[in-house]
């Protein structure tokens, strides 16, 4: 179900090879820093590393005798090295393998994801300076608004990306430490002076304090930084569906899905798609947080939820972000449709300027307020063009002589340019 | 139903006076800018303000008129402030106002809430220090695993309590925004220059981006924050529970409730209340995902969320922190109970070191832990010191001749103080 | 925060008073029973009754002092009453009492929200039969699909109502259930038959089997049911929304909202806040069900979280039943433009017709979708109505002769009185 | 990563290939129907029956192709037939094959589902029997209670379990529809009789209305039912949890699982997996229902999460279910431990019986509240029996001559055989 999903190099980290590669990683790492403290005989590490095979097949049905992923693992890890095999998980806890290697995973799979980041940028920034002064009308509440550029949209999106991004790399950071600490954390057998030898080896820093596990918050940390980015994807794919609606047309998907039963269809379903993808990763984030409150030491409660929810949520990202840099790349724009969209609106967007203007020439706000809202009522009822209404209204010729200036949109995107800088830069 | 958990001064941010308080600061802060850049005739904004005066019931009955609550606002101030009083608002959307002074708000809220978290941290500290030594069981699983110090427990929880301030601030300095460009983020009767200004008065940095509403991705942020001090404190709550369980007997709350029916009950309620809350804030985050995606330049769908979810979510932070604080302060510890339970233990806790000793002395590691397994399950069977049975096997006497030296709580806690010393240095 | 949403007469059964006086009749109820199998003086309840006064205010007082809210209850309730109050609560657990009159809270408000329901039924009924015939386009993907009936989208709601009418009758007995079996659950001093004789005077069946408390997966069955209320109102809500977006404008709320700074605007604000309102009802399940586990014969964290939830959701959906009903009710229509808007679709709407008709007469269905697909790409890319271009296409030509048959709305729409009859009956 | 949890024959609904099965269902369903009312030629549906072959690889293929599963499916199977192959689909969109073959395998799925709850439920009841009369301490707030018997836990156990099943049985009424309507559910080339008629054939009701799909809010129900039962399982696992701690030690798993560092290890890691496992069928339900509400005659954002989601939740609840019964089957009980541990508990469960002898002898309910609070505290401070302290003071002995009868379990549990007849009859 996931695999319809699952795209390359991500997919790959989740494969139980992978696990036990890193399993193995960090049990060398370990091994390697008792050996430098001479607490394991010179040599033992190299003939360790030397020696090791991993057979996913054989650890399995280890692990179907043993009832324990990581005993299994080290059984037939032992049996491969010889009796200089003993040494491997010296002073170690499955724990301490299993979150250090996990540091491992997350840190590959949210630099994936930076990346896929990364390129939805490029293209957002990209179609956001093509489009800066594609005129279009802004709408809120799904009722004409004033006017805007299509290019905005495209920067605000970017905006919030780069919040996306920071979140990402917030995420790793929290959680790019690993753990040597033993059952309880005490280093009861494990020094902090191996833990810090051999976590360099791997890249990672040392949790200040651990329980048998790494504190779940960090954990959680993770999910809300994926939840985000969906979130994100989201929210550009609905309004990728709102623009491609049949009475807007203002944009099409690149690639639209037919229909079995009616041939003229062009439906938006990667659009559609990627906001029930957001479903479900905002979805794991009240598991994610249930998962931080265990018993005393440690409870095994959080495991099989990570199981599930660690591939699922990192998969179902990596193909969001993929999925919407495609769909923006290949987005094809009706810009005329947007002018004549613009044009429908009958001069509506200008109705602020029109109140001001009568407010700068002394009316009370909600006298102004109260005349352009009439105004605009004859002018729907009617289906003329305000401006023709206003310009019949006595009190508005009195106060506002000149009304071409108020609905003029050169005017109203005055402003664009600077919003860029501000963005953008330069 | 809230006001059972609402704390002084939290409580008073929430107040609809307070928030019409905001909303006329942000008014004349933008009336200011435009004055300072000549938009408004001079001496405007003074005037306004020494008139402005805010009546809730007035606005109130206001709002049932006209159905908006800003724009009901406006008509009554503009009634006090008599024709300067149009200038209010010049320029300006209803989500200026309420988004900006909803950054003034959150601010503050947040604010509280950092120096409840430094409280809670002080004494988290405090009581580290305290029980540094004192000796327990470590738990996994729920059975008996290593030893450790109760002081542990405050450790962790305070490096935990670290990266939620750590959440807190960043989720302030997200949300430390003001936005004052209009209905459709376009600046069309406001310009950048007056926003800034503007929000110099009051202490934001300019939305670099934003459609009608600033980005409901900053808020989101918040409510993760949120989550993670709750998620904390049903960690906390949790493990008193345990703790204080009648079996364990570790600790007991110092305000223990009664029993309606069984007089003598000393019920642990307020460390449950703790959890129950917990959930109650975790449930806020998918809500307050859903309502990033807005539909093209805004919808209201946020709206109710919001005026649900954040009084209610900071009002139960706010007093989940401060009950937190005072739960650990009071809490009441059995240093005797707790040798007891060590005692009770009859050895297990030193298993690792026994089967270490065989894997140093040259055991492979499979036939060490089947032993110790071996040995642990009679001593269990017939309720006797682990290494008493130990010391009948023929195997350990051969390779293990000092069973004393394994069996030794300073061996185990010998790195106690490192790990002190890496959480509050020196 | 709540206030805004809460109407008559559901608000009033949340309050403290209330809540008391549905207490003080379970407590009267299960001295009834006592005195009735001799267990407590004759004449002890009608006394009891006579004298008994609430008075929040002391209770609250009592509250304070004591720390136990059904403790402090009873203590003015035996202080009004005199010796003979000793006898309340006689063998009974604070749970026996909340929980008993918890279920005659739940009785009530469900029966609210079961009007409220059957309120909005009727509307869409009406509204259903108004416009059986009224022809719109059908959309899929918010493309143009073919035809359908505005009445349909009532008929299909109404229908889908019956289910959630279905689900807070099963609720409302799933409730239905008191327990007055004790601290935990065995009448250890109040006897099954006592129980059976109180509950029978609260019109409630006895729980078969209880802990402390009644099982909370019955009232997570509340919380679904709700949920269940409040997307049905959300889907309706949505539906409006986007029926009434300026482009569409098939549809306008009876009472829009307008823009403080926008004076055109005519914003489906109450559709928007009900789309809201639906996120918190949801979010609710949760919390309900992690109530469910508790500790033993109970913990107490349930208690918070239904303190909060419950009046939450079921004023929010009382609300969001009465405001849905109101805004169909004065949904204003225009069928004008829905005609206008099928001319618009240009025929696309019988493509299928055109493919079967194909297939009828002999062509592939491969090969036929891929004809009608490449006349529909032509037709839009053209701007011409789909029959035209059709009708120069000699494959078309030759096997299907009368096109004007295939492209006729009254073929299109020959079923919907069978829908109705299958819906509505007669 | 969900492997690890699918059991046969739940995971084998799940295959494409089982899935085509579904499909192909339908459409001779379909077929057949047309071919009855005279819609199709006869002997159509007998010759594309015999020749219809399913191969999934070539339907794979053909999808990567056009794009669209159901198409390609369509395509491989009219290549196969042969020209006949063009009725196959005659006036069905494709939701009305998927949707119709949901309902199949929804409905297995839920037989499944319902035999795995039977079997758990003979579980309980056999092991409620057996310990029907096994006295144990009743606990609330994790504090000593009443007494009660462990049989009595399993007996609410089985009374929840009746209505977890109830759920699952109209959870499957509510899925148990099909629907053959058609592009927007109005039968335009359909007709309602052949709707009947073929899924009469199938075992299903017709949808009385529908837009191009089923009404999504049934499926929310599924996921309600399934989210109960995994509460239910939950609820188990952790009393489980609760009672095998090392503390308690009235129960243990059968077979509980090592540690790689500790030898001594018993962990219940079954049943803390069991509780994780809830955390994620629960998550199921915030998108199951954000699914209900989509656009006009619909959009496919509900399609993702539904491919996901349902087997997740589906093969998850089956573990569960299988595993519960499992590990109650298996379960190891203390009866010893259980009396040892009523010992400990020193009289304190009487405390109520204390409490209203008093009461009953004349004292006010408050003051005999407060004595015999005052004897527990002194006992507890003293580590005496509390019948012991309570024999000591005057008024006791003034009130109640008699403490041994107060002291008493057989008293106290006079009414479990009752509370098993309510639950099991006889």
């Amino acid at each position: 179900m996931l695999e319809r999903y699952a795209l390359s190099p991500m997919k790959e980290l989740w494969t139980l090879e992978a696990q036990y590669q890193r399993w193995l990683a960090v049990e060398l790492a370990a091994l390697e820093a008792l050996e430098e403290l001479g607490q394991v005989p010179p040599g033992t590490a190299q003939l360790v590393r030397a020696r090791a095979r991993l057979d996913v097949a054989k650890i399995l049905a280890a692990e179907r005798e043993v009832g324990h992923d990581l005993i299994a693992f080290l059984w037939v890890l032992e049996e491969e090295v010889g009796p200089e095999g003993r040494w491997l998980h010296f002073g170690l806890t499955s724990s301490d393998v299993k979150d250090t290697a996990l540091a491992l995973l997350l840190r590959e799979a949210l630099e994936i994801l930076a990346a896929k980041a990364r390129e939805l940028g490029e293209v957002l920034v990209l179609r956001a300076r093509e489009h800066k002064n594609t005129v279009m009308l802004g709408r809120t509440h799904g009722q004409w608004a004033e006017l805007t550029t299509f290019g905005l949209k495209f920067l605000l999106w970017y905006d919030e990306l780069r919040r996306v991004e920071e979140r990402l790399v917030r995420a790793k950071e929290a959680v790019s430490v690993g753990k040597l600490s033993g059952a309880v954390g005490t280093y009861g057998f494990f020094p902090p002076e191996a833990e810090e030898r051999a976590l360099r080896r791997l890249g990672l820093a040392p949790c200040p304090v651990a329980s048998q596990v790494i504190s779940r918050d960090r954990y959680a940390e993770v999910f809300f930084a994926l939840a985000s980015a969906a979130s994100l994807v989201e929210k550009i794919a609905l309004e990728i569906r709102l623009l491609s609606r049949a009475e807007v047309g203002e944009v099409a998907e690149g690639r639209p899905e037919g229909s079995s039963a009616m041939p003229h269809k062009r439906n938006p379903i990667l659009s559609e798609r990627l906001c029930g993808l957001a479903r479900l990763v905002r979805a794991a984030l009240g598991p994610a947080l249930e998962n931080n409150a265990l018993w005393h030491e440690r409870d095994m409660s959080h495991s099989s939820v990570e199981r599930v929810l660690f591939p699922q949520s990192f998969v179902l990202v990596d193909y969001m972000l993929s999925r919407a840099a495609k769909l923006l790349r290949e987005l094809v724009v009706f810009p005329e449709r947007m002018r004549r969209n613009v044009e429908e609106a009958r001069g509506f967007p200008f109705s602020e300027g029109l109140l001001l203007a009568l407010v700068r020439a002394g009316m009370g706000r909600k006298e102004a307020h109260g005349l352009v809202a009439e105004l605009s009522r004859r002018a729907a009822a009617e289906g003329r063009p305000l401006a023709a209404v206003a310009q019949e209204e006595a009190r508005v010729r009195a106060l506002v002589p000149d009304l071409a200036a108020i609905f003029c949109p050169e005017r109203a995107l005055a402003h664009v340019e600077a919003i860029y800088r501000r963005v953008l830069g330069g």
